[in-house]
């Protein structure tokens, strides 16, 4: 019998004893916390494991090096994200009217982004996990879209209102551009109601 | 006196002779030949040495490295579409309608986007120069959006627009999900068409 595993991101960690998933969940814990509280830059393996009061040693055999540690917290946030907007409370739950599940969507998306866009850095390699939750975003946006109504070619208008969400176009526009962040969230609503608003009158090949 | 410059692409070349400016014109074109007839992977310092008739030494001397060589191709590439955006013909160019410019705009960006993208690849270190042509092409379309009568945040507007352009989204389209380019460009200009169309009655913060 094949373990069943609610989302498909990173590929899934192999079945764990139920004391080495409590010891890796307060190791992550201490992680977050380490994170929340002095920035990734801070998170050492040292920190981690004197935070949760274990040996070095447990907290490279759970994560192997700093960046499996940092790849699993980006897992263990990106999971806890996409829970809230699969059943968690509405807007960006379930039971809100599609266009404000779409706007809480974009609004709590660009705020997880810019959270998640250290620890994509301090990850390394991160092609596959982006992969992952850009398909998710996906279906999502998919789907919401479909339930507005909207007609044309709605996969290809999902990743356009996708991409402005990227985290390197955010990451330009706060740290480069300076543009405050309420205002990014207010454009992309602003986009979102363009789109879903207007249906094109005849969609000509350029 | 400082050096007048059009472009402000990866900071510039110093002032060269001008035998030095031919002789890098026919390295750049071999190379782009060798681009354009083999691809992005068949280009090496010798290939090209010997396409142009010189020593492999005169390469290097030019261009540094294979990387310094794919960077001022690039650059080559990147400053002769600004300067068909300009002043080359219209759509493209000046004389054609805002919308027909926006339009031609997006099909053209896509596809020099796609043949760009092993050229950034190869070209190493590409920030600087992804940042600068992002500015131009930002000014471009503020400029359009503008012209054609947008209100609301054209600036947030003119990077939603851009953001769906960005290489790793079109590589993740053509290569990973086997959209063919031309739905990717219908798609780009029915998204245009949606945000010039629609004006939102009001914009609420979500």
């Amino acid at each position: 019998m094949s373990e069943p595993r609610s989302l498909p991101l990173l590929g899934g960690p192999p079945p764990e004893r139920s004391d080495a998933a409590r010891n890796r969940e307060a190791l992550l814990r201490a992680a977050t916390d380490l994170v929340d509280h002095c920035g990734v830059e801070a998170v050492t393996m040292d920190a981690v494991a004197a935070k949760a009061g274990v040996g070095k040693g447990t907290v490279y055999r759970r994560f192997e090096s700093r960046e499996g540690l940092m790849a699993a917290l980006l897992n263990h946030s990106e999971t806890a994200w996409q829970a809230a907007v699969l059943s968690g409370p509405p807007p960006l739950g379930p039971g809100a009217p599609p266009m404000e599940r779409l706007l809480a969507f974009g609004h709590s998306r660009i705020e997880t982004n810019l959270k998640h866009a250290d620890l994509i850095t301090a990850a390394g390699h991160s092609g596959a996990r982006a992969y992952a939750a850009m398909s998710f975003a996906a279906m999502h946006v998919r789907y919401l879209l479909t339930r507005l109504g909207v007609r044309g070619d709605v996969p290809i208008l999902a990743t356009s209102l996708l991409a402005p969400l990227e985290i390197a176009i955010l990451h330009q526009q706060t740290h480069i551009e300076q543009i405050p962040v309420d205002r990014i969230q207010r454009g992309w609503a602003e986009l979102v109601r363009r789109v879903v608003a207007a249906e094109p009158s005849a969609v000509m090949a350029p």
